[in-house]
């Protein structure tokens, strides 16, 4: 334990103290020990609560000193006024890794101010790191632990999550954004630096997601975010842009904001990723775990309607990707499929290939003759189709077509954006797979190619 | 029939011959007949096909001048070089409503711009109007019709669709966009401006939607749409924005499409609501359907986490909404709920009041005071709640405050963005009243007040 040892206790602790943990539990008591224990927390856990003896069968300890082992992490959940004496009570024991859950603190008012002021000062003297005020604290779903309140979505991912705000803990049903994760709070000791360097060689975490509202010292934090974003991803959700909603960060979290185009410039120097809103985290966290890297900005697009792939002309444009000039190759092969009248361009227009066919088989091989045409095609970077699932049977087809075809060409993207009557059985097969992408929108589609591509310019 | 009845023959027809049509039905035949059928059509059905005795137990006719009795609209899908003939045929027969459903006119070559000029020609001689070709035609599901070869996602909602490819048509579960629909496909005849004037005093339908890729006549367009617009909601989802996509959307129907910026400029002059993309189109045509007006641009937002309502304001800037200044008398009200060092502003943070609460019950019933305060103060011109989902039942006592909260103060919008584990359960509830709605994204919640406002100041 100690600082050496970066944030270990915080996010692989052996045992943890639940300072004034209740004894209400159930339905509406966001008692810690309780999500602790549903989540399968194997670690020993010691509930402190001077008017309880056990609290759902675990024994509890009227104080801390009073805890007749060492502990790695104590989490305290009481009203703010009681903290810097337990603060100190905790570093007393040895404890060096300490999480401060309640809100009114640099979050509040002075009195709030000058109390995690006391906190620090108390904590550092005492040789005590502290996650929040203001947190859920830490979770990881590799040791199914979360000192958080409430329970937390998380998921053997390679994913590490440092967040300001516990609206990323409570997640979304299908966005695995935490295999480990740091909600800082106010972070007022334990920073996006020490996050970052806790990610940086675990080999759990492939993939870093930062939620930032503002950061303390921003050239530290953009030389530690440089380095790590030449290991892994790094992908940066930061708010409070505007004037109006960077003051109330200042207000929410207590921490330095900082004009919006500065941001925008040093994160992309540094290479990190800058996401505009969840949406957009989730599709990267998925593509960046799931898709082969694309290597260029030019795409294919494969559609079954004209109309959509005017859409698409327009969203690439928008998006920064170019419209592969499709080889001679590639267009005679889609040609010998197609009417004599038609236009073989980008996007191709496969409709009358497809709908000449006798049967769904049929129609989804000739689909996937015409996306393997594009993917052996070395114009084109990455490849969208946007198709119809006309029925459940056709669904299932299109998606098993579209594996196959995934699986020849490994190491291109082909993503896809469907619609119709039985897109939901089409989509479940292919985002299922963990092998490709099939997005809800034509905007993320794109977006998300777009961001690859200039992921991998960084890169190389 | 005839041209003075705008497009009544298209949209409401009572006999209907289909030509062309094939003896091919079930999984991939696409067959118009079986189609119309399975919508329940009752009017009279004549298939014209020279081969057949009966398709599916009905009579056929070996051609359109065989069909003994009179007839409202003619669909014809046969090959395009068939087409000018069959045309003559149809207008010989009196027909005075003919769909052409075959790609390969001015979508295509030379030699099919040729033939959609004759196609124009011949029908022109005769009195006939043409909805396409390179189109599903139109469909009504008030009296379950529609000309197109897949199902049509339709239903008897107040809302008239027109546009440019068949992709509207065949639509996507839950989005409810056609109550009557015209797909002008190519547009050779039948455009905008007649889709306007049809919908223009139907009682049918409260509010138009359209796809526009060009059009031919820019002021009679404009003309006929500033007129529509004082009448109901317009939506207008204009694609080919970039150079390049406009370049092939005259190529796709071979219309013109023209400047973006002009685009942009003309239609906010003529008051109709320009949408970015489908997701926009589809909680537009939500919002006007079920919300009541939004008659400034003051939002009051309530959030469960200081985070989120960063998010929020960063948001509403970004799309011209003001945070409401609040009234000192919904401020104590609050306030009164509230631990002390709360700063109470805009957007609220409920969690302080809500969580301190012991029961999902009573939590539900602290956050609908704060709502009410808000919605009872005159600085505020509609609600955002963003809230979390934690179990199903949470969810619906959530979901029951809001409709009773709703029901309370039916005059302003009040909109919501959840999330959490049990998300799905609230928000079925809420958006299956008709009397709110909550969105997926809290981009899109915004977005779609924004344009509420921004309609409800043209308006007056």
């Amino acid at each position: 334990m100690g600082s050496d040892d970066g944030l270990k206790s915080f996010l692989e602790p052996k045992s943890v103290a639940l300072v004034g943990v209740s004894r209400r539990t159930g339905q509406a008591s966001f008692n810690i020990l309780e999500n602790l224990l549903s989540h399968g927390y194997r670690g020993t856990v010691y509930p402190v609560n001077p008017h309880a003896g056990e609290i759902l069968g675990i024994r509890t300890y009227p104080s801390v000193k009073q805890i007749p082992a060492d502990v790695d992490l104590a989490v305290i959940s009481t009203p703010r006024e009681l903290v810097p004496p337990l603060i100190k009570e905790c570093t007393d024991k040895d404890i060096r890794a300490i999480v401060v859950v309640a809100q009114g603190f640099a979050d509040a008012d002075e009195e709030g101010k000058k109390l995690q002021k006391e906190v620090v000062t108390i904590a550092r003297a005492g040789g005590a790191r502290v996650v929040g005020p203001n947190t859920f604290g830490t979770a990881n779903a590799f040791i199914d632990f979360s000192s958080a309140f409430v329970p937390v979505e998380m998921a053997r991912v390679p994913v590490g999550l440092i967040c300001q705000s516990g609206f990323f803990f409570i997640g979304f049903p299908g966005l695995r954004l935490i295999g480990k994760g740091i909600d800082l709070g106010n972070a007022c000791d334990v920073d996006f630096v020490d996050g970052l360097e806790s990610f940086e060689d675990d080999p759990q975490i492939r993939l870093i997601a930062l939620h930032i509202e503002g950061v303390r010292d921003g050239r530290r934090f953009l030389e530690a975010a440089r380095r790590v974003a030449q290991k892994k991803p790094v992908l940066v959700l930061k708010t409070g842009r505007s004037e109006q909603a960077a003051r109330m960060a200042r207000s929410h979290t207590g921490s330095l904001t900082g004009n919006d185009e500065v941001w925008q410039a040093a994160l992309s120097s540094c290479g990190l990723i800058r996401v505009d809103d969840i949406d957009e985290l989730s599709d990267l966290v998925r593509a960046f775990s799931c898709l082969p890297p694309m290597k260029g900005n030019r795409v294919g697009v494969v559609s079954f309607t004209g109309g959509l792939g005017i859409v698409a002309v327009d969203s690439c444009e928008r998006n920064d990707l170019e419209l592969a000039k499709l080889s001679p190759q590639a267009k005679q092969t889609i040609a010998d499929m197609s009417p004599p009248w038609l236009n073989i361009g980008n996007p191709v227009d496969a409709w009358p290939a497809v709908s000449s066919q006798a049967s769904f088989e049929q129609m989804t091989k000739a689909l996937a003759t015409n996306l393997r045409a594009l993917l052996a095609d070395p114009q084109v970077d990455a490849l969208i189709l946007m198709a119809t699932a006309f029925t459940p049977a056709f669904a299932r087809d299109l998606a098993e077509e579209i594996l196959e075809t995934v699986a020849a060409f490994p190491h291109k993207p082909l993503v896809s954006y469907l619609y119709g009557p039985a897109v939901e059985e089409a989509r479940a097969i292919l985002n299922g797979s963990g092998k490709t992408m099939s997005f809800p929108t034509l905007e993320r589609t794109i977006r998300t190619l777009s961001q690859m591509a200039r992921h991998h310019r960084f890169k190389s």
